[in-house]
């Protein structure tokens, strides 16, 4: 009786490899190393100072009420301050903040992609930005990656193999998720001039860029787009601050302003205020720029704990990348199917996500994801370990 | 060069009504008495329980985790505690949390909107849940309504005229939004049975229930379809607790929760964590019963104030509904044009929102929503002397 057109739009999400990790997680009655979720540790958490944040803001009943759809002018203020001398300094005219980095996302799919759409997607992808432009309709085109990030040649030729301009190409240039790489400044300048050929967004989805511990930095791609409004970015506090607060922003051209209030209007009214309100005072307090200067210390030592855990396990089976930033490894095990593996792992006491559910297509059966963020150097070794055992 | 598909889907929505309404009064320098917004006045809403609450919670890292799409199991058990008994009592797998009532509509759009199909609305109906559907493509079909709520004669025979089963049909069936009436008890039957007949999804938006300060409750619809996947029930804490929390749910059939987990993340990921504990911590302290029944002797006297002002300014010029609960007043001017006379109302110094703003076929031209929830009877014979100062 029911007719469920999503049903249709939800065919070959991956989500539901996620789900049973997540599901199997929780019923393991044992300690597991858990290297899956894309989220900041606990300790990472500046829980201390948000709760005293909240002391001061959350007796007012304006903390409470309906923000503005583009945002509550106290979060605009304070985030356009905090990004002024970065490659994201902005103006309160292209801002518009949103419930994180996913909806933001979302509301790039609203306005530009119909059903049949050609939407290019980085091999390996995040999960979620292949999800949503599903959800709109969009047929996806796969491009591979290398060290330097989307290759640009290999997207030429797909698209000339496609028959058909993208509607937009969806990238994530600066340590990627999952596999960690960075789009080099020479590609991003060629990714820019693509897009201008073929008249494509370019959804610039960029949660990591503030997490580097290494290396110089790269110029985002609005910097390198010199203000064309092709590229559409996609910002997010939920690694830098808290996932949990479901805070970000869109930087796009003026022009759009209209049509995004509208597109969130009939999403969530708003984001929450509360939150908003403590992300206004972490920013103006000067928070943001001394936990990020922690956290960076942090994450090098973690990327560095596992590297080296890989090497005493697992050096001669196995090869992986080395981010300067963010989060995550990508791990290659040839030979091994890591879906199958996944059942012997977690029995092991692991987890983490396997290479497919970040390809629409199904690649990288022989690929793993690791997430260093969240472990110290002796628990990696601990959980690489039990990896090793698995295999 | 930037295609805008969106564009299409936003001509005719009239959020630029209420924007307008918004940026004038924010550009006024004089005292406004506010009748136009929707949401709880500052003095109703417990911000100091809420700070309270947010000083035991907001220490943890926990609290600013990501959440279960499906909501965090903390609020997910004190909301089914606290429905318990009331006419909304349901169990854990039909309950998906969500960022208010809006996102509700929002996934329910999703999974059952396709481009050109029909979505019947209510005529008048609220703003948002229009803009939601036409956003999805939908070809709305607006029905009357009268005291009694939609008027289902008039239903079926706009069905039997447009010569297809509408898909979707949407309904604030209590306190409506924006005229304050409640669907009968014999009409939610009929209701039910031309759905079924159709095999049309209902909408049951009911943001206003639980704020009734008047006559007899009557069973929501979802009691009434007895169980029947059909009936689609979004809710929230908007007007109860607070609009900024951004926190609601969706009460539906069982097998819709993978398709609503699904489509959820590929919106937000998750709902906003603090705000889910400090619901779930005011629900489990038992603060909604306490705060609910003071508010409904609060809006009780509101609502009378209002009409007392009415009659006295405006007796001989107008006519206006009798709410058993919620927030608004229905008001018809004969005669006159409501959105003409804003910017002359809005000199005198009082705003409410115009009625063709809750009609995407834009009638109503001589009506107006007054919300009494916010002003006290002093403040609001003022604003609706002022308004008849205006006219």
């Amino acid at each position: 009786m029911i007719t469920l057109p999503f049903a249709a739009r939800t065919d070959g999400l991956v989500g539901s490899v996620i789900d049973s990790s997540t599901s199997l997680l929780a019923a393991q009655t044992h300690d597991i190393v858990r290297f899956a979720m894309g989220s900041p540790a606990p300790d990472s958490i500046p829980s201390q100072v948000l709760a005293a944040l909240a002391a001061e803001e959350l007796t007012r009943p304006s903390s409470y009420d309906y923000a503005a759809t583009e945002g509550d002018p106290m979060l605009r203020s304070a985030l356009l301050e905090s990004l002024r001398g970065t490659s994201d300094e902005t103006t309160d005219d292209r801002l518009t903040i949103t419930a994180g980095g996913m909806q933001g996302l979302d509301l790039a799919c609203k306005l530009f992609v119909d059903p049949g759409d050609l939407v290019v997607v980085e091999s390996p992808t995040y999960t979620g930005g292949s999800a949503v432009a599903l959800s709109y309709g969009a047929e996806l085109l796969e491009v591979a990656t290398d060290a330097d990030g989307l290759d640009v040649d290999a997207l030429e030729e797909a698209v000339a193999a496609a028959g058909r301009a993208p509607t937009v190409i969806y990238t994530i240039p600066t340590f990627q998720n999952p596999a960690g790489t960075t789009l080099s400044p020479p590609r991003r300048e060629r990714l820019v001039e693509l897009a201008r050929r073929w008249g494509s967004m370019v959804i610039d989805d960029d949660p990591y860029a503030l997490l580097r511990f290494a290396g110089t930095e790269v110029p985002s791609l609005r910097a390198v787009a010199g203000g064309d409004p092709l590229v559409f970015s996609v910002r997010t506090f939920s690694k830098t601050v808290a996932p949990g607060l479901r805070c970000g922003w869109v930087d796009a051209d003026p022009s759009l302003s209209p049509l995004l209030i509208n597109a969130k209007q009939a999403m969530d009214t708003c984001a929450n205020m509360p939150a908003q309100r403590l992300v206004a005072r972490f920013l103006a307090g000067g928070y943001l720029t001394e936990h990020l200067a922690t956290q960076r210390a942090v994450y090098r030592e973690r990327k560095a704990g596992m590297q080296a855990a890989l090497s005493r396990h697992l050096g001669d089976r196995a090869r992986w990348t080395d981010p300067d930033g963010g989060f995550f490894l990508w791990v290659t095990l040839p030979g091994v199917d890591t879906q199958e593996l996944f059942p012997a792992a977690l029995a092991e006491g692991v987890a983490y996500i396997p290479g497919q559910a970040f390809s629409p297509a199904g690649h990288f059966t022989d690929a793993l994801r690791l997430c260093f963020a969240t472990t110290d150097p002796e628990r990696a070794d601990v959980g690489v370990g039990r990896l090793a055992a698995a295999m």
